[in-house]
C-alpha cells in the first residue's frame, strides 16, 4: 500500500477557480488527495513575463505554506511555470511545473511536440524554454487559439474546441508534430475532444492535459521518494527579506 | 478509483530473474498488478550491443504476447533499452525503457546527471543515447563500478555498494553531476544506500532506481491513457517474417 | 599497388537479392573484389525498428563468418544500418554502413541534405539517426516516394524515377537541400536519372547512390588501414549466449 | 552631436546602494546622465531565484517609472537580469541586463568565458542561463569566491581580490577560459585587478566589468535608435493586476 | 570625459568608396573620429569566397598600418567580415567585423533575426557562420534581394528599397523573425526605411544597420579598454613572410 | 577497371615541400596519379588565421590551373583547409580538406576524437571550426607538441615522436578519446608510430594521417563521380579582380 500523499494546486491567479479541481479529481484515491489554492494578488490570468512576476512570489508563498502544513508535493498550476526554481530552493517538498514536465514527457512520447495555447504570441517564450530544456529540436511548432481570455469565458467551449481541432490538425499535418501538448492549464477536458478529432481524421495522435499529467507524475515521484536536487536548488541564504505577506518574509516597508 | 493495470517487466535475458520482481513488489496496489517474464534464448546479461541484437527480437515477442494476454504496458527491464522502438511499433499499449525514462526524469531533478553501472566501457554507448535525446548537456558523465557480473554474483553486495558509493561521490564531487542515475537494474536496492551515504557526506542529492522509476512512471501514463505516438512509431508493414519463434512470425527456415 | 581487398554485402534479407552486386560490379578491379549475401532468415525488407531488430543477430553472424572467410570488410546492405554497433563490436574487421557514412560524406559534400527514401514515414528514425550523429542541422527534409515495396516490384521502374524526381526536386527547391542522398539501397542506378534531371531544371545537385559509395569508401579505409575504434566498440564480454544460429552463439534452447 | 540620453541603473535592492553610480560616473558625459534608484522592498542582495522572484515586480515598476519620467534606457543593475523580459514587455524604452549582454559580448571577446562571481553554487542557474542562450558551448567554467556577503562587507577589498584573482587563473589555465567575465556587479573595481594580475602572469585576457559595459553598450543602442523586438516582448495585454505599489497595478487587496 | 578614439573603416574593396563615410558621420564627436580606407588591389565588391581570399591580406596589412599610425580600433566594413580572426591575430587594437557584431546583437533584441543581403545564394554561408558562432538556432532565414550590384549601382533606390521591404516583410510573417539584420554594408540608410514600412504594416521590429551598429559598438569597446582575447588570437609566430605589399611581410617574390 | 585520376596535392607554403609526395607515393596506382605543387609566395607553414589568409588566394590559383591542365581533383595539404570554400567556388573539380575530411572521419570511427597538433595554442581555431561543422561534441581535445617549427626542422624526429605518444596517450586517458588525428600534415609516418605505441599500452585506436586519407578518400569520391554542391559553392560572379598573379585575375595594381 503506497504511502498516502497530499498534493497542492498553486494556481497563481486571484481569481477563484476551486473549479479547477474539477479537472483532476477522479485522479484522487485513498492514498491520493489533491486540494487547490490560489494567491491572494496578482493576476487573474498569466499570459506574460510581466504576469508572472507579479504572481512568482506568492506562489512561492504558498509553497512554503504548503509544507508547513504538511502538503507532500506542489504543482504550479500554470504553463509558464512561475515562480518553479525560486519555489524549489524555498521548500524540501518537490515542487512540479506542467511545462518543463510535459515538454519532457512529450519528448519520450514521440519524436516531436506542438504546444497548442491560447495565444500564438507566446511563441518565443515556449521556444526559450524549449531551449534552455535541451529540447529545442523537439519543438515542432507553438500554435495558439488566438481568442482573448474574454472570449474564452463567454465561449460554452464550442469555439474553443473548434480552434484547438483546427490548430492541432495543422501542427500534425503541417509542422510534422507526433504529439500534441494542450498548452494553457484552463484547457481542461480538450485533451480528450482533440485526440478523438485526430483519431477521425486518421492521426493517432497522443495529446496531453498538462495539468492531469503533473499531477499524475507528481504522485508517482512522491512514491518513489524522489525530489529535486538540492545542488541545482540550494536553499536560499538567510538574510532579511521584506515587504511580502508570504512566509519567512517581512511583510513591512524598509 | 483508477481503472486497474497490469505491467509486465520484460527482462531481456534467459535466466530466471524472477527475483526481480521484488524490487517493485511494494509500488504493487488493488489497481497496479506487476509481472515479469524472461526471455527463452539469447543472453544471460545485457552488457553491449551484441547482446542487445540477440535479445531485442525476443523483447518484441514478449511484448506481442503481453498485449495479448491483456497487459497494459511493458517496460525493457534493461538500462539499455533493448527493442524499446521496434516493440513500441509492434504494439498498441505503451511501452517503457529505463535509460529514456531516467534520463529524462533526471534532466528534470536537476540540471546535470551522471550514470554510474556496472561498466564504465559503456560510456560511449551512453554519451550516443543522451546526444540521440537531446540531453548531452546534461549528461555530467558515465562511470563503471567495473566489477565483473561473476564478481557481482559472488559479492554479498559489500564491494559493490562501496564501489557505487565511491563512483557516485566522484560523480557528485569532480564532474558536477546534481543527480545520480544508478546505471543497471540489476542493482536495486542500491539507491537507498548510495543516497543516504552522499547525504551524510553533505550531498543532499536524488539517486534514481531505474526499474522502481519506470514502472511507477507507466503507472502514471496508463492512468493518464497516453501512450507512444504512432506517427513516430508507425506499425510494421506487413509482410513475411520468418524464423523466429514469436507472435506474428514464422517459425520456419525460409 | 594496394593490397587485395575482398569486401562483403550483408544484405539484411532472406530474399535473394545477389543481383545487387550489379549495382558494385564496375566497381571492383585487380585489387578489390567484392562478394555478397543475405541472411537465413528474417524479413524480405528492412522498412521499421522491428524488422531491424529480426535481422541484426544474422547480420552480426554474417560479420563473423566474413572476417573467418578472410574478407577484409563488411558493409550492412541497407540504409537503416542494422547490427552495425553489434557488429563493430564482435569482429576485428571494419563494418560500415551506409546510413552513417553516407549523413557525413553528404555534410561535406554541401551545408545540407534531404534523404529520398520509400516512406515518408520513416522520417522520425532519420532524424533521430542524425541527432545521435551530431548532423541534425544539416538535415533539410526526409521525404518518400511513398510507393509500396508490391508497386516497386512492379514497377519497370518508370513509377519510382518519377517519384524520386519530384521529391528531390521538391527537396532543393522548397526544403534547401544542397545535396541529394538516395535513401535506399534498392534504388540503385536512381542517382544518375536523378541528378541529370536536377541537371536539367538547372540545379547541379551531387546525388548519392549509398551503397556504390560505402563500398568505395570502405575499399579507402582498407588502403589506409583505418578501422573502428575499440575504445568505442570493445569486444563483447564471454558468457553464455544461446539461441541462434551464428557463429559464436551456441544455437540450442536454453 | 549625439542626442542626449538618460541611463538609469535599476538596482534590485532595498539596501541604498547609491554609491554604485561610482563605478560608471566617469561613462558620463554632456550626452550622456546616468541615474541610478533601488526598490522599496525585497532584498538586500540577490543570490538565488527566490531573491530574483522577490524583487522582480518592482524592477519592472521601476522601469515604467523610469519610461514616465523621460528616462531613455533603464539597466537591471545585477548579474542575474531580474525582471529583464518582464520589463521588457512593460515599457517602449529598451532594457538592458549585464548577464544577456556580457555573455553575448564576451562571446565576440573570445572562444570561451567564465563567470568568477560570489558563489560557485551559482553554477546551475548561468549554465541554465547559456544554454537559453545558445551559448551554452562558449561557457568554460563558472567559478564563486565563496565568500559570504556580509564577509565582503567587512573586508577591505584584499581578500575579495585575491580570491577573484585566484579563480581567474584557474578559470584561464586549468578551465580554458579565454575571457573572464566578473560575475557580481558589486565587485566593482575588480577587472582592472585581475586583469593586471593575469597580464603580470603572462595571460593577455579581457576582463569584464558588467555594470560599466552595459551601460556603454545601453548608450551605444540609444544612440543607434535601437531597441527590443516588439515580436518578442509584445506589450502585456489589458487587465486588473493588483497588490504591488508599482505603476499599472491597483495596490489594494483583491 | 571618455578618450579620444579614432575608428577606422577597412572597406575590402579597391573602388573609391569613401562615401561610405556618409553613413556614419552623425556618430562622430568631440571624442569619436572616423575614417576610411579601401585596399589597393582585390576586387570591386564581396560577395563570395573567392572575394573574401582576395582581399583578406590587405585587411591585415590596414589593420597593421592602422595600428602603426596610432588608429584606435578598426572595422572590416563588409558582412562577410573578411581577415577578421587574421587581422585580430596581427594587431594590439580591437578589431571588429560587422558580421559577428551584429548577429549577437541582433540575438539580445529578440528571440530571431533574418539576414535581407543582396543575394539569397548567400545562405549556406550566412548559415555555416551562424553555427560557429553558436547563433544557429536564432537565424530565421537568409533572404536576398537578388538584384545584380550592377542594378544596385544604376538603381536610385527605389528598386532596392521595394525588394528589402518584401523579403524583410516576409522573414517577419513566413519565417518568424523578430529582428532583421540588413546584410549589406553598402544598402545604407535603408534601416529607417524598412523599420518604418513594417510598423506601418503593424510590425514593431528593430532593423539593424551593421555599418553604423559597429561603429557605435567598436567606440563603446574602446571606452571599455575592452578588447579580444590573446588566447583566442595569439600573435602570428615570426616567419619570413613575402609577396604582398603590406606591412610586416616582404614584398618580393621567393 | 576505375577510370584514371590524376589527383593534385596544393601544399599551401612557397617552400620546396615537394618531398611530401613520399607520403602519399604509395596509394599511386594504375589509374591513380597524384601530384604536387607549391604556391610562389606566402608562407613557409601554416600556423595560424594570418598565414591562411596570405596563402588563400594562391591555393585558389593553383586549383583554377590545376582544373585547367586537367587534373581531375585537388587537395588542400594543410590541415587549416586554407582557402577551401573559396577554391569549391572557383572549380568544377572537387576540392578537399584535410581537416574537413578527418574530422568527419573520425566521428565515424570512434565516439570522440582529439588533435595532436604542432601547437596547443590552435585549440580556439580547431573548436570554432569543430562547433561549424556540428561535431563539437565528437570533439575530446585539441592537444600539441608545442614544439617549434624550427625545433621540428632540427629534430631527427625523436622528440617529435616521444611528444606526439605523450599526448596521445594523455587525450586517449585523460579525455576520453577513442579516435587519434594527427594535426599536421607535416608529421608523416607518425600515425604508425603512435597507433603501435598505444597499442603497446593497452588501447587499440586509430591514429589518422589526415593527407593519405584525404587522398584515398578524393579518389574515392572521385571513383563515384561526386563533387560538391553548387548550391552550397556557387561559382563567383564575374567582375575585375585584380592584383594577383593567379587566373582569372588581372595581374595589375588598380
Amino acid at each position: 500500500m503506497p504511502k498516502f500523499k497530499h498534493i497542492r494546486l498553486l494556481s497563481p491567479v486571484y481569481s477563484d477557480i476551486s473549479y479547477r479541481l474539477e479537472d483532476v479529481k477522479d485522479l484522487e484515491r485513498d492514498d491520493l488527495k489533491i486540494s487547490q489554492t490560489g494567491i491572494p494578488t496578482g493576476v487573474p490570468s498569466v499570459e506574460c513575463d510581466f504576469d508572472e512576476a507579479l504572481c512568482s512570489p506568492y506562489i512561492v508563498g504558498r509553497a512554503i505554506e504548503a509544507e508547513r502544513e504538511g502538503v507532500d508535493a506542489v504543482i504550479v498550476d500554470c504553463m509558464s511555470d512561475p515562480g518553479l526554481a525560486a519555489a524549489r530552493e524555498s521548500v524540501s517538498i518537490p515542487v512540479f511545473g506542467p511545462r518543463e514536465t510535459c515538454m519532457h514527457l512529450a519528448a519520450m512520447l514521440g519524436h516531436s511536440f506542438s504546444f497548442i495555447g491560447i495565444q500564438s504570441r507566446t511563441r518565443p517564450r515556449m521556444e526559450r524554454h524549449a531551449k534552455a530544456n535541451g529540447l529545442r529540436q523537439h519543438l515542432a511548432s507553438v500554435r495558439g487559439v488566438d481568442l482573448s481570455v474574454t472570449d474564452l469565458l463567454h465561449d460554452d467551449g464550442k469555439k474553443l474546441h473548434e480552434r484547438i481541432i483546427e490548430e492541432s490538425f495543422k501542427a500534425v499535418t503541417e509542422d510534422g508534430a507526433a504529439v500534441i501538448l494542450i498548452g494553457c492549464t484552463a484547457f481542461f477536458g480538450c485533451e480528450k475532444i482533440v485526440g478523438k478529432a485526430l483519431l477521425e481524421m486518421g492521426y493517432d495522435i497522443p495529446v496531453i492535459n498538462p495539468i492531469r499529467t503533473t499531477v499524475s507524475y507528481a504522485a508517482s515521484m512522491l512514491d518513489l521518494g524522489l525530489s529535486h536536487s538540492r545542488k541545482t536548488y540550494p536553499f536560499p541564504p538567510e538574510k532579511k527579506r521584506v515587504g511580502y505577506d508570504i512566509p519567512g518574509v517581512v511583510n513591512e516597508t524598509v
